[in-house]
């Protein structure tokens, strides 16, 4: 197997979601230009581990998987847009720019992130074909990114001030982070009308890969630079949130990040050789400073 | 055909309605407590709508249609949520009492918002079969309560200090409320397989209806008694909004809100004697005090 440049990668898929993304925010109505604001800009790692996972489990036409792996960075965008307000994180800066509160007032921020939400889900049911497959999808992301998965998590996270366990954390990490990660990846064998079995198994690693992915984000809070983040380092330790190094400290935390990785790269490896590119792309994680 | 008392029959689907929502909504983790007290109390329209639709076109077990029904209501309600967040519409009080962020905060209301919509979408696919006509009604919903319909009306409704013109005010309803109450309508004929023909006879008929709706909506925030509301009245003449009566006046408000019913009747009545309950829900409406 031809080795590949990870980076290289990324920014091929990351220009082709881009590309995507432009087109379905092209000329509909004005509000549609405003969440672009807020779309525009991001690393775009959810939907290229769905592409990722398309095409290492034989998926060919990428116009089958664009449109999921789209309205995941949708979704995402809206989870970012919502938790960065006011009366949750209260971030002013996010994707190297002003937040979408701090640009258009709370209001339209609020509605942006309702508006991606439904879109994504518009996408999830544009064209007529894999229909039974986009029913999965969406049978599996409402689970995931609804109130039993990434709203759950950040309702733990805004509301957790004393509970500061392990388990607590773990808990926000899961349901926040990680759940919507390894759905990323299964979204991508859905679309690939991969087996139930192999849709589970990456499922599996990609909740190893998305506690690192959060891990990483912890401590990149803390020894990150806002140029290179594109938001404001220091805010979760500033509020007192439950985050890896308030538990573990840096060092427990860069410890277990690192195991996280060698989970997640142990599950890939045993899928074979074509899911190489999982392992790139963890240590890409891992080593991520950004 | 039996006479149907209208009342009786409104009583019974609500009934309904709320014993399945009691049961979607129990003991799954604490949230749901929270994003419950928002769903508790409403008069269940949309909902209401989507069972007689169903039943109209020949649907039998209301198993089939209940989870779509509901899922409609958790939008409806994740949209009144948000619409009343301090930087939108700042109600303090809806469905009869402190609403969502005067009860638990501004975060976990617009987190009760979010985790209602992502609700929503997973009911809809709950189950394994009917997954055509739910894939057909995710389609159908995800596009009319997204940034081309509600989340768009509401932009536009918050938006508008200025153009205060009749064809501001009918993009505003259509968009916020009359293509919502039509897909309901139509998501009910989809789920019991009714013709593509007649499920957009309906959809055009609801329209009319959905505007029916909006009219008194703005006639009752003028003359309604907040009792019988349960939201505080004159709240839209408060902060200027554009409504009916602002335009028209009560009584030229009062004279298209009954060309409306006039028409949806029109509409629902061609379609035959099955659909005769549709005039009735049509006259409740336009003679709703609440």
């Amino acid at each position: 197997m031809v080795d590949i440049d990870i980076n290289k990668y990324l920014a091929e898929k990351k220009a082709l979601v881009d590309d995507a993304l432009k087109e379905y925010f092209a000329n509909i109505n004005p509000f549609f230009k405003i969440m672009y604001y807020s779309i525009d800009g991001g690393k775009r790692i959810r939907p290229i581990l769905a592409i990722m996972s398309f095409e290492a489990n034989g998926g060919e036409d990428l116009k089958t998987v664009l449109p999921v792996a789209c309205g995941l960075e949708l979704i995402h965008t809206y989870s970012l847009i919502h938790d960065d307000l006011p009366s949750m994180d209260n971030d002013d800066y996010r994707r190297g720019r002003p937040s979408a509160h701090k640009k258009f007032g709370e209001a339209k921020a609020i509605l942006s992130g309702d508006g991606l939400f439904a879109y994504a889900f518009e996408l999830f049911t544009s064209g007529n074909s894999f229909t039974d497959e986009k029913y999965l999808v969406i049978k599996l992301v409402s689970d995931v990114v609804g109130p039993k998965g990434v709203v759950y998590g950040q309702t733990l996270d805004i509301g957790n001030g004393e509970d500061h366990t392990p388990k607590s954390l773990r808990k926000i990490h899961i349901n926040k982070t990680a759940k919507f990660i390894a759905t990323s990846i299964k979204c991508g064998a859905i679309m690939a009308r991969a087996s139930e079995a192999t849709a589970d198994k990456l499922y599996k690693a990609g909740i190893c890969m998305g506690m690192l992915f959060q891990y990483t984000d912890d401590i990149l809070d803390v020894v990150g630079k806002k140029e290179k983040l594109g938001k404001t380092p220091g805010k979760d330790s500033a509020v007192g949130k439950l985050t890896a190094p308030a538990i573990y400290g840096l060092d427990g935390a860069r410890f277990r990040a690192d195991r996280y990785a060698h989970l997640a790269k142990k599950q890939f490896s045993k899928l074979g050789e074509r899911f190489n590119i999982f392992n790139k792309i963890t240590d890409f994680i891992l080593n991520r400073t950004f």
